[in-house]
């Protein structure tokens, strides 16, 4: 019974640490927040009757992004799903490619690789970072691949492994710069998943330009949303046209002939969506200021629970700390289910990491490489609850 | 000079009959109409921070769209495309097989055969109906295909031509009781491409509800809007949770755990959009009220302009009237282009009907019938703006 015991008082004492932040009552993993100019635009919006395809506020949301972000391009696409798609698509993979991506990842990203036929191939995690580990994947592809004539050949399966498609796992950048050494020492198109760090910079540069291209996201539990909504940015032209040009059905521009000139797709975001996003950047920086303030709360709060940690941005980096992440040591891991047993019990709602992606069924048989920290890291990490408003002054 | 004087008074003479009927000054082709609950439903929406994935509206758009099809079954999704891209996949189209599409269609049809690693196999079309025609595709199967073991195989090509894939151009249903027959004939999955029809019928009952599947679209240029959208409707409860499933990433249902079973969409309505929906859909009745107004006024319009006609909708159905179309003779035909530039010019927004398919780059080598009667059509039509508005008591 003293293991018992014992649970119920690490679970207990998390509960109690995040109410202390909190405040008592049900509370969501991640709610948006609708302060500013959302409901003028929409009507705007509205009124216009451009609520679809064209529209000032698309192109207002893909300028106001790549001031944002510095990227020279921004193109806004219907969802973070459908940016990764076509970002992959426009990076070469081809079917039977294969695509470096963290094991531990949202499916999105699976997803995408699987949409161009190709295969996704698991490079483990990095502690420090939670996403990939660039160093771990050099000495990995040292030994099972060899690069002819500009390509990076899988000497198991004989496959191209065309691209690396890291993640910037809660807003927590990776070690970018290492992966752009690697990524060009293998000859990988580099295509960051920065879908969950909008706002996040390694070295004062923001995230998704460190690559061929970035991906964006806008769903609903992101750090600004759009309803559904995504962007790839780069700073290549001609590639930001191709980008515009393939996810609004590859029409060619004509006074009223409708002729398309290669496999297109309808990934374009609604207007109406883009209302919602040019009002939500506008407040974005406010957000990120609550949401960094929440992580310092919840570091004060967690400070005496032993073996829990609040993960913290890496060196060199600005997270946006989209998702507030406790970091268990390996004996409070034990407790693992209890503790989302308790917070959720009491209303506050927490989740372990996603379900590795080596393990689900449709990625079972794919190529990987020793993933221990991935594994590891399954097992440790829990969300807390992270809306923007709990970091503001007036919560409790 | 005799001719050119003869073209400027056919052109002349359908601008005027278009100007009779919606007035001077600049029409679009189709323009959304927004003066129901659209702005209470927005404002709602916004207010319950319920934006995204989930949300009473997209539960209500998916119901009351049910009530509306007399489908038992709808789920809402992102785009008329990602319908298509979704009924096909669980239709069971599969990498190599071929699947049937008018040539004359919009893109989106042939398209979401490719995202299925199929390829489209181009069908003649009726001009009775401007669909697919049923009898002269069942011709040609008998001369080009076999039924073995429950499948439909090409001879040329060795392949499964597992589906047939009719739309209802404009609006105007196909005479879809013999495609059903002829589905059954040569085991064929019949999916309807029903994004055009919205508010059609034949003999009684909702365009979409024939084969397995139908598929809806709200574009922001249909009947009704909501920035982007679209539906698969079924009757079958089985393959209903399926959709479901796979076009909300194929994610488990459970308390935290984040666990997919099957590679996934991530094709979901946004609620901001079906709040939209919902607010058009009550208004949808008045709509096709006003477009077959519209419809009619362009018929007297034009019942002296000679070798030009109105399409009507075929017998035994009743038409959205979505697109007004104008039907030149084989002499008018020769004006085409002419037609074009003057009602462009005098602000008209009039477009010719999409290339056909099968002579866009990326689809030119797809297996295809004789195409004579598209290839005639593809000279012979022009979409007249057609926006529900313009068929209002007030609009002149």
């Amino acid at each position: 019974m003293n293991l018992m015991s014992e649970k119920s008082t690490l679970a207990g004492q998390i509960v109690g640490s995040i109410q202390s932040v909190v405040g008592l009552g049900s509370v969501a993993l991640h709610e948006p927040q609708f302060d500013g100019n959302e409901w003028k635009y929409l009507k705007e919006c509205l009124d216009s009757t451009f609520v679809s395809s064209t529209g000032k506020f698309v192109d207002r949301f893909e300028s106001d992004l790549a001031s944002y972000t510095g990227a020279k391009h921004v193109v806004a696409v219907v969802n973070g799903t459908a940016a990764l798609h076509v970002a992959l698509l426009l990076a070469g993979v081809k079917p039977k490619d294969e695509v470096l991506i963290p094991t531990l990842t949202f499916i999105a990203t699976a997803n995408a690789v699987s949409y161009c036929g190709a295969t996704p191939h698991f490079v483990d995690s990095e502690e420090r970072t939670l996403g990939l580990n660039p160093q771990a994947l050099r000495e990995y592809l040292k030994d099972v691949a060899r690069v002819r004539n500009g390509q990076c050949i899988n000497n198991i399966t004989g496959q191209v492994i065309r691209a690396v498609v890291p993640m910037h796992t809660f807003g927590h950048p990776i070690d970018i710069e290492k992966m752009v050494e690697i990524a060009k020492e293998f000859c990988l198109v580099l295509v960051e998943d920065a879908t969950e760090s909008l706002g996040s910079s390694y070295q004062g540069r923001h995230m998704g330009n460190f690559g061929l291209m970035g991906t964006l996201s806008f769903n609903g539990n992101k750090t600004i949303t759009t309803g559904g909504g995504g962007a790839i940015i780069t700073n290549d032209p001609v590639l930001a046209k191709h980008i515009k040009h393939i996810t609004t059905t590859a029409k060619v521009s004509h006074r009223w002939n409708c002729l398309h000139d290669e496999i297109g797709y309808n990934y374009r975001l609604p207007n109406i969506n883009a209302a919602l996003g040019c009002a939500q950047l506008e407040r974005l920086d406010g957000f990120l200021d609550s949401k960094r303030s929440l992580f310092e709360r919840y570091k004060a709060a967690f400070s005496n629970v032993s073996d829990v940690d609040i993960f913290s941005e890496p060196a060199g980096c600005r997270s946006n700390y989209w998702l507030q992440t406790l970091m268990l040591g390996s004996s409070a891991a034990e407790h693992l289910n209890d503790i989302l047993v308790a917070t959720n019990d009491a209303g506050l709602m927490t989740r372990p990491v996603w379900t590795l992606i080596h393990r689900l069924a449709p990625y079972k048989e794919c190529p990987k490489m020793e993933l221990p920290v991935a594994k590891s890291l399954a097992k440790r990490l829990i969300n807390l609850p992270s809306s923007s408003k709990l970091g503001m002054e007036d919560v409790r």
